[in-house]
């Protein structure tokens, strides 16, 4: 499968000119990132002996920068250990930038497996990324409670701790009229996946004794946003956490750091980062981001208000634009999620959804979590259509798109989870499948 | 439970002096890296209102540097959204240096959950980290085969496709005779934990047609150690794999970008990175790295030569040094593994081990993977030690210094993974149990 990508950008290197030595001029892919840039590899002299030396354009790449690449790396003694690790120079996955940089998509088309790494996982927010000194942070606890409380981030960490893998999906994750030239990442990027530790909402309800008459509580976020969401009291003794950990090591600042509200399965916006303060209240509060947004108009002039719970949704992430396939078995590959609990099954289908193949999945099959899935495939080399769809443990079946706007109408923007796929062109090359949003 | 660092070190920052209007200095913990760093704090002033300009002085971490820490984040709008995502200025983990620069450790005592970020995977080499230009790469299978076949990287990627969670253990991962002030990641920190994607070994061994006399096959690296090691067989039909993933993301170079060998559960040197070629044999090569190194001297003057599975092994990781606690409360927290299979049980003794206490395991419980132990415990204040020690699923029991030293003598430096723990004093510090070699 082809992951060469079909054109190159215009950007300048600085601090390089592009030299008459240049052996390879690896081009960037097309969409994989906002800021183009250009690699160049030129042919190095000198002591190091035949060999290529890859340089940067981009500050974010400084540890790469400058990598050499010898012909023969059996003949040159390479670099010592390094205190913190980098990418190779030709892997340099990026996340997409929405045009305002409110929000970035994670590569899943150049992902294998289920975790996302934490500098690629999605990000969105509403004032910007707050960056907050952990020593000055608290977690105040008040309202419908018998003893409001403030905790420390050593507080907090002192609790029984858990660790589970989730993924969290932003419920704005899906481009209406999307063109054929659309990458998996700007299908649906907004979802990512990590192994979060923290302690569970639960704890900290005891702790400071929520009243009966508590319903619904108050997460509030310490951005320039104050994201605040209202929350059903019922999720905290669910499944809810206060997360400080993400893939190992402390929240990334897009994250939450130094520690966020978690709803395994819920709509991202609702698992406040940067969570500040928790409100216990007899009702919802309407603030401005589930009222003015987060809300999903339907076809009668009514909206869905509190629509929480991400529904099951899969995506083939390879082969996908713009690879281009060769005749012969390939793997399609995907990954399947659910936000009410496990993955059941994921199927493909080369008939526009008439009949429907089982794919394997990838064990184990965790809840509320990325599944990869797998099918092996004879290309024939005729044009074809490769749909995927999931079901879930509820028997909840991801719908074609026209089901969706049936069940909605065509004017909402969240939860939309629709079957997508790729056309094969008898040149191999692969494009989105479009289909008009009306 | 602090994670305060107790000492500074002298390193002056690189364009940077320190202000009189410092606000904060945070001081650099022992050990966590081998080049020492100061990281400083000024006030900032400015558009930008009151806060804390954090600069880095080390190029690694570019993406960290000058992060405004603003004194209240709701007012002031936060950095926009990234290509690539950067750590907290405050969360700067890093990998423990081997004086010759030929490895580095994991930070354990900083990690949470059981994915090691890939940027902090320790790393091990022989002739540095070989750099590879992928459209390069190819790996040669040959020997007591029916078709000797050479793969390129597009060829590998085309096979079917696995992705499991496994440990990575280097078999030197014990120093002997450490003193108190040691820290997890110098203790065992060659021991790390990421998703690999890769191949089943033995798809690319149906391909070739392994013939029945073979019995090991070589494995010769890329690198300029061109390290080679005898593998059996049977591990390849088993369930050693063709890795050219990690954690969701391509290998990185220290970790044998493009393609290793990822044998689960035996010793890291045997699963040989930057892998180019296999040869099929009636019996081991005896290479260089499986007799002058690699393998046991035993008390006898006999050596134990391809002991390869790695057995099974505790540490607890919170409580540590240099952490200073308080009476009350505490999760104890670690890890376990074993590369025979699942772990069993982890347990906790007060009493130089004998009584022990099981702590909680955290599931799933993967095969061949770091499990999170946990075990809520009410400290007293009066001195105490804390050990820990872990059962696999085969019955095989985490041995003392003295059993293992009993079995061994003193003369092996590997598969040395004895009970260790750790002392709490009276005033609240944490030290390592010290325990002399002999």
């Amino acid at each position: 499968m082809g992951r060469k990508p079909l054109r190159s950008t215009d950007d300048a290197q600085p601090g390089g000119t592009p030299s008459p030595e240049a052996t390879e001029v690896p081009e960037k892919r097309p969409g994989s990132g906002r800021m183009g840039r250009r690699t160049f590899v030129v042919g190095a002299a000198g002591i190091l002996g035949a060999g290529v030396l890859k340089g940067l354009a981009d500050p974010a790449h400084a540890q790469e920068a400058q990598v050499i690449v010898p012909d023969d790396p059996t003949k040159v003694q390479g670099p010592t250990a390094s205190l913190v690790g980098g990418r190779s120079p030709f892997e340099q996955p990026e996340r997409f930038l929405h045009p305002q940089l409110t929000s970035s998509r994670t590569p899943l088309q150049e992902l294998h497996g289920t975790i996302t790494p934490s500098d690629l996982h999605f990000e969105r927010h509403h004032g910007g990324v707050a960056h907050i000194d952990p020593d000055k942070y608290s977690l105040l606890v008040h309202g419908l409670v018998e003893r409001p409380m403030v905790f420390t981030l050593r507080d907090l960490k002192r609790f029984p701790s858990q660790s589970t893998v989730y993924f969290m999906e932003c419920s704005g994750n899906f481009p209406r009229n999307a063109s054929e030239d659309t990458l998996p990442q700007q299908i649906c990027g907004l979802t990512s996946q990590s192994e979060w530790t923290g302690i569970p909402l639960s704890t900290l309800f005891r702790e400071v004794g929520v009243l009966p008459e508590a319903t619904w509580f108050l997460a509030e976020g310490q951005d320039a946003a104050v994201m605040t969401r209202s929350i059903p009291v019922e999720k905290a003794w669910d499944d809810a956490m206060i997360a400080y950990g993400q893939n190992g090591e402390a929240l990334r600042p897009e994250n939450g750091y130094p520690a966020r509200l978690f709803l395994p399965g819920w709509e991202g916006n609702a698992s406040v980062k940067w969570l500040r303060r928790i409100e216990l209240s007899d009702g919802p509060f309407q603030t401005r981001e589930e009222t003015s947004r987060y809300t999903d108009p339907l076809k009668d002039g009514k909206v869905r208000q509190f629509s929480f719970v991400m529904d099951a949704r899969s995506i083939i992430t390879s082969p996908c634009y713009p690879d281009r396939v060769e005749p012969g078995w390939l793997e399609l590959r995907g990954i399947a999620w659910s936000g009410r609990g496990r993955i059941r099954s994921a199927e493909i289908s080369f008939d526009e959804g008439a009949t429907w193949h089982a794919a394997d999945l990838q064990e184990p099959v965790l809840p509320k979590a990325h599944v990869r899935f797998r099918y092996m495939w004879k290309w024939d080399g005729r044009e074809a259509t490769v749909l995927s769809r999931t079901t879930d443990e509820t028997g909840y079946v991801q719908p074609t798109q026209q089901e969706l706007i049936e069940a909605r109408g065509v004017g909402t923007r969240y939860h939309l989870n629709p079957i997508t796929g790729w056309r094969i062109r008898t040149d191999g090359s692969v494009v989105y499948r479009t289909e008009e949003w009306a």
